[in-house]
């Protein structure tokens, strides 16, 4: 903490950005330093091999690219955060969610690179995320959480079973 | 039990449709006595009154009808239940499911008529949905259950709470 210079509790850009760092640019915040800095966007047009590093770095099972590419341009909004250093742009987080673009919406494939964990970045990411989708009117975002991330997402307002709502997974008999 | 002559525990249709339902006709059971039959379909073409008259019938809140148009519109697959007594055709069921088309569904709005409850309808329009889910390569179904019905939902080979994840919904500050 304290290591950017916004944490993104607010969405907006911490500084009007230097250049357009691509279209679906829609906030960043810089290191103290000034050495790097770190920005959202909501682009599809990700390097797939570049995402399964990312999901790789956290332990994730492989899954098909071809699926993967179905799975984002399916996707209601998708929004990734980059580190940028001079001209090298890297994909440190990734998330996504689908919806019915009206009622719903269920957030997805939340991933963080672990060298930028701890530092606030994952909730300014799905504060981006939840911004955005109540931007286009959505009220109820839902998420499945494991359990070791069910703490992260209450301190981000998220409930768990709110009522006795259970969330259910169907398996083959 | 035992009111239709199938309880559509196969998803096959009971008999040859004797007429073409509908575009995405899916399945059909005929009541003992052949008095009437019920059937199943994918298309989305659906009087949304006669939806809202459903939605009403067992309590549910209403919604904007336009919201419920594009939720319709933007759900990755809907699957009705009609009753057909001659050429009156009445709408006793309905279900939809948002998707990435890839990876994860999640089922929403499922409601049974309360005058065909307790039949094993419900059951039956949830394993079309179900079917038709994974006959589109869906890996990972979902749902959020209210407490009533998790029992409903469990003898359909849901489970709530796998491994610890929990379903969340995110409330605004």
């Amino acid at each position: 903490m304290g290591f950017w210079k916004s944490l993104f509790t607010t969405s907006e850009a911490t500084s009007e950005p230097k250049q357009a760092a691509s279209d679906g640019y829609i906030a960043e915040a810089s290191r103290a330093d000034d050495s790097a800095r770190v920005f959202f966007s909501t682009d599809r047009t990700i390097d797939l091999y570049e995402l399964e590093e990312l999901c790789d770095a956290v332990g994730w099972s492989r899954r098909p690219v071809r699926k993967v590419r179905k799975a984002i341009q399916h996707s209601f909004l998708v929004v990734t955060m980059w580190e940028q250093q001079g001209s090298r742009r890297r994909l440190i987080g990734f998330s996504r969610a689908t919806s019915d673009h009206a009622f719903n919406a269920t957030i997805w494939d939340v991933v963080v690179h672990p060298d930028f964990q701890g530092q606030g970045l994952g909730k300014a990411l799905m504060k981006q995320l939840i911004k955005k989708l109540r931007s286009e009117d959505i009220s109820n975002v839902t998420l499945f959480a494991d359990p070791h991330v069910v703490d992260f997402y209450r301190q981000l307002g998220f409930v768990s079973d709110p009522e006795g709502i259970k969330g259910m997974f169907w398996y083959p008999d």
